[in-house]
C-alpha cells in the first residue's frame, strides 16, 4: 500500500489510470451524502473543478467513521478505480481504507454546500481559493500566464525583469507609491529643513514602478526583442475595472517594428492567448459561462474566427460622430475617448475587437512616432468587446531632433497650450491694476449643481486654464472638453474618476481649487 | 524588396535560410573591418551573442559609404546568403543594400571594441545590455525563468501571484521597506502623536513583501501545487552574493508533500534548469566559461550527471567536527551553519550538491514539523557547489496544538531561553540591591580588539542577554556562538554580517550598545 504514489484527480479523470488499478488520492471534501449501506464523498484536490465520486461502504468502516468527515475535511483515500454506475460521473473509486487528516466543523467551517456571494467570500479571502469561481479563475490566471511566456518565448523574445522600486515616474502614467526606509517620527532633514533622500535606502526617493517600458527600451535596444511581466502599481483609490492598486502588466519592446507589426503582434497574441485557453482551461471557462456570463464561450471562438477591424482615430470619430448615438462624454476629433465610445465602435458598430490607430498627438505621449501630418501620431489601442482598451501601445519616435523637442517642451503639454498658460500667467499679474480701471463685471448664469447663492459667483466663469492645476489635471480635464468652472461643477466626483489618467490626487486638487471658490462639484 | 521579412541573426546561423536566398537582416555593428575592394562588418542584433558577417563591396557603395558605420552603429542590410569563404563562420551575406539607421560616434560612443571593466559598466547601466556579458547573461536568465515556468506547469503546479504590497512580515525574513503614500512634511498622526496609518492608502502600516510562503501556502491548500515567481525585497544594505534588495525568488508550496518529496522536487528541479541551460544556452554559457569560470560546463555537468548527497545536519555536523579543518566560525551541534561549513561538505568532502536535513528546532522556522526526538525538524538546505545555500524549505508542522504552542511563544525564542531571559530581567532589578551588600568584581582577562583600557571595562563580562538587544540580534549572536560581550568584541562589522539574518540594522544596535559601554567592534 505505501508504495502507491498519489494521483491528482485530474490526472484520473484524463483516464490516464486504467479500470481496477489500485489509486491513490488526497483532497479536500465538498459534499458527503450516504444511506446505511453506503456513503458518496465527492473529493476535490484543486488540480480541476471536477470532483472525484468516492463509494465507501457502511459495512466495512463502521456507522460512526464517516461523522467527522463533513464538506471541507481533508482526506486520504486508497481504493480501486471503477467505472461508476451512477450518473453524473464516468468513475469512481471504492475506498479500501480511508485516513482522515482534517476535519471541518460544520459549525463554523464558513465553506459550506452552496452559493456564497462574492462580497461574503472577500471577509474570508484566506479559504475563498477554495471556491469554485476563485479555483477558476486562478487556474485560469496559471494558463494565461505560462501561455504569455510560451508565446513570447517562442517568438524568440527575451523575459526581462525592469526594477520595480525606481526613482522613475516613466511618462507620469499615474500616481505613486514611496518606497523608503525612513521613519516618519525622526525623519532627516537638510539645512533647508527638506527632507533629506541621501540618507533613505538607496540615497535617493524612490517609488514602486507605474511602467518598465523605459528600461525595456534598453532592452530592446540591445537584445532585439523583450518583454516583461511584472507586478506594476498605482496609488489611485478609484474602485474600477480598470484601476487596481496592483496589478501585472505585460510590455514587448522590440527594435525595428513599425505600427503595422505592433498591431500584428497584439492581433496574433490575444488570438493565441484565447486559443490556449479554450484549449487548457474548458471546464473552468465553461464554469464562469454558465455561472457568469452565458455569452463568454461565443463571444471568445467568434474573436479568434474574425480579423480585428483596423482603422484610424480620425475614421472612428467619425463612425460615432455619425451614429446618432447620445453619449455621455461629447464626441469631436481632438477628444481622448471613453469607454462609452470604444464600446461603441466595438459592440454596436463592427460588433468585433477594433485596432484604432493615429491619433491626434495631443491626447498621446511624447514617444510616439508623428504622422507626416503634423498632427496625428502612430500609436494604437486595442478595444475588445465587453472591456474596451486592452493594449495600448506606439512605434516609437526615432527622430531625434523631435524627441528633443518634445523632451524639452515636457512633452506633457502642447506649444499652444504652452503659449495659453503663458499668456494666462501674464493675465494675471495684470489684473491686479485691472481693478484700479474697471468695475467688477458678474454675469448671472445659474448653475444647477452649484452651491447656493453660487449663481453670483463670478468664478463660474473663470477658464480652468485659471485654476493653476497640476498640468494632469488640467489635461484630464481639458481632453473631457471641460473649459470652464461653470462645467466642472456639473460633473460628480465619479463622473470625473472616468476621465482616463484622472485619479483620487486629481479629485482632491480639484475640490480644493473648488472649496477656495466656496463652490463645490455634483453631489 | 520591401516583401522580405526581417530574419533573425539567430535563424539564420542556425540555417533556416537556405544558401543563395535574399534575405534582410538589421542590427548594431560590432566591429567593421576592410581594405579598398570590400568592407567586413560583424553584425549582431541581440538574438544571439553570435555576429553575423556582412561582405560589401566598396566599388558597389562608393568610397566614403561606410565612414559613418562604426561599432554601435544601427545598420539594416539586404544582401544575398552564401556559405562563407572565410575562416571563423560558415555564412555570410554579401550585402545589396545598406541603410543606416544611426550612427555611433567614435569618440563619444562608450562600448568600442576592447574588453571593458564591469565597474567601468556600471557607470553605462543603459548601454551594458549590448555587451557580450550582459547579453549572455539576460538571454540566460530568460531561458531559465521560461525552464522554471515550464518545469512547473508541466508538472501540475498553478503559478500563484501573492501580494507584493502587504502588512504581513512572513517569518521575520528581514528588514523591509515601507510602501505609503503618506507626506513626511504633513504626517496625518492621531490623539497620542502617534502616526496615523488610518490614513495612508491601505487604511495600515504596508511594506513590500520578503516572502510570498504564507499565501502560497492558502493557495496550496486549496489548488493543491502552487509556485510564486516575483520580486521580494530586504531593506538590508550588505553586498554580498546572498543579499540584494530587490531579487526575484521561487516558492513552490504543495498540499500532502513530506521532506522526501520535497528533496526529490529540489534535485529534480534544479537538474532539469540546468539540463535546459545546457541544451538552450550553449553559446552563452561557453563564453561565460572561457571568460569567468573554465570549469563552469564541467561542474554543471557533473551536477546532473550524478545523485545529490542527503544527510540530516547531526551527520553534517560529525563531518565537519572530524575534518580537522579550521574554520572561521566554530562548528558545533546546535549552531547555523556558514557559508564556509557549507562549501567544505559540498566542495572537499563529498564534491557533489548536498541537501541537509533535520536540523535543530532552535535554529529553524516555527512552522517546520517536528521529528520525534523532539529536538530536530524536518527542515532542508541544498548546497551547491560555489554557491552554498541555493535551496531552503522544510515539511510543514501540521499539529495544531504544537503549532499554536510555537505561535504562543512567539516562535522567535525557544523555551529555554524564555526562562533565561526571564530570569536575567528579574536579575537586572535584583542588581540595585546587590551593590549595597557587596564589593564591586572585576576579573581581568585582556582582550586584543577591545579599545584602549577596556581591560578594565566590567561591562566585558556581561552576556548577550544582558545587552537588551532585539530577538533577532540576540538570536543571530547566541546560534554564532557568541555569548558575552567580550567574545563579541573580538568579532568585527564584517564578521557579523556574515552571520545568517544578521544585517545593517542589526549592526547598528550592537554598535550602540558597546559604544555606550565605550566599547566598540573589532575595527
Amino acid at each position: 500500500m505505501e508504495t502507491i504514489r498519489r494521483t491528482k484527480i485530474v490526472d484520473l479523470l484524463q483516464k490516464k489510470k486504467e479500470f481496477g488499478a489500485t489509486v491513490d488520492v488526497k483532497g479536500w471534501v465538498r459534499t458527503i451524502r450516504g444511506n446505511k449501506y453506503v456513503n458518496f464523498i465527492h473529493l476535490n484536490d484543486g488540480s480541476t473543478i471536477n470532483n472525484l465520486q468516492i463509494v465507501a461502504d457502511v459495512e466495512k468502516f463502521g456507522e460512526d467513521f464517516f461523522k467527522p468527515v463533513t464538506t471541507g475535511a481533508c482526506i486520504h483515500v486508497v481504493g480501486k478505480l471503477v467505472e461508476s454506475q451512477g450518473k453524473g460521473q464516468t468513475m469512481e473509486i471504492q475506498a479500501d481504507s480511508v485516513e482522515i487528516y482534517g476535519t471541518a466543523d460544520p459549525e463554523t467551517y464558513p465553506l459550506q454546500k452552496k452559493g456564497h456571494s462574492l462580497e461574503f467570500l472577500r471577509e474570508i479571502a484566506y479559504l475563498r481559493p477554495r471556491t469554485n469561481t476563485f479555483g477558476a479563475i486562478f487556474r485560469i490566471r496559471h494558463h494565461m500566464a505560462y501561455a504569455i511566456h510560451k508565446y513570447f518565448n517562442d517568438n524568440g523574445f527575451f523575459y526581462f525583469h525592469t526594477p520595480i522600486v525606481t526613482a522613475s515616474d516613466a511618462e507620469g502614467a499615474g500616481s505613486m507609491f514611496q518606497v523608503t526606509t525612513l521613519d516618519f517620527n525622526n525623519t532627516p532633514r537638510n539645512d533647508k529643513g527638506q527632507v533629506d533622500y541621501a540618507e533613505d535606502f538607496f540615497g535617493r526617493q524612490t517609488n514602486l514602478t507605474v511602467s518598465g517600458q523605459l528600461e525595456g527600451e534598453l532592452g530592446a535596444m540591445a537584445l532585439g526583442a523583450i518583454y516583461t511581466f511584472g507586478p506594476t502599481f498605482r496609488a489611485e483609490n478609484s474602485n474600477t475595472p480598470r484601476h487596481l492598486a496592483e496589478f501585472w502588466m505585460i510590455e514587448p519592446e522590440v527594435a525595428f517594428y513599425d505600427i503595422n507589426d505592433n498591431m500584428d503582434l497584439a492581433e496574433d497574441f490575444l488570438k493565441y492567448l484565447i486559443r490556449y485557453a479554450l484549449e487548457h482551461c474548458k471546464d473552468d471557462i465553461e464554469f464562469l459561462g454558465e455561472h457568469f456570463d452565458k455569452e463568454l464561450v461565443d463571444r471568445l471562438q467568434f474573436v479568434i474566427a474574425n480579423d480585428f477591424v483596423r482603422l484610424t482615430y480620425t475614421e472612428g470619430v467619425e463612425i460615432l460622430e455619425k451614429s446618432g448615438h447620445k453619449f455621455e462624454f461629447p464626441v469631436y476629433w481632438g477628444a481622448d475617448l471613453q469607454s462609452e465610445h470604444e464600446r461603441y465602435l466595438v459592440e454596436k458598430h463592427f460588433k468585433r475587437p477594433v485596432i484604432l490607430t493615429d491619433y491626434p498627438k495631443e491626447i498621446k505621449s511624447f514617444y510616439m512616432k508623428q504622422n507626416e501630418d503634423g498632427k496625428t501620431v502612430r500609436g494604437m489601442d486595442v478595444l475588445f468587446p465587453k472591456i474596451g482598451e486592452i493594449i495600448g501601445g506606439s512605434e516609437r519616435e526615432a527622430d531625434y531632433d523631435k524627441l528633443v523637442l518634445e523632451v524639452e517642451t515636457n512633452g506633457a503639454i502642447t506649444p499652444q497650450e504652452a503659449v495659453a498658460r503663458a499668456a494666462n500667467i501674464v493675465n494675471q499679474h495684470l489684473d491686479a491694476f485691472m481693478v484700479l480701471s474697471e468695475d467688477e463685471l458678474s454675469v448671472e448664469v445659474p448653475s444647477i449643481f452649484a452651491p447656493e447663492g453660487a449663481g453670483k459667483n463670478t468664478d463660474l466663469d473663470k477658464q480652468v486654464e485659471e485654476l493653476d492645476l497640476s498640468v494632469r489635471s488640467y489635461n484630464c480635464l481639458k481632453r473631457a472638453g471641460i473649459h470652464s468652472v461653470r462645467q466642472l461643477v456639473e460633473f460628480s466626483e465619479n463622473d470625473l474618476l472616468n476621465i482616463r489618467n484622472f485619479g483620487a490626487k486629481s479629485i482632491e486638487e480639484v475640490k480644493d481649487k473648488l472649496q477656495s471658490m466656496e463652490l463645490g462639484l455634483k453631489p
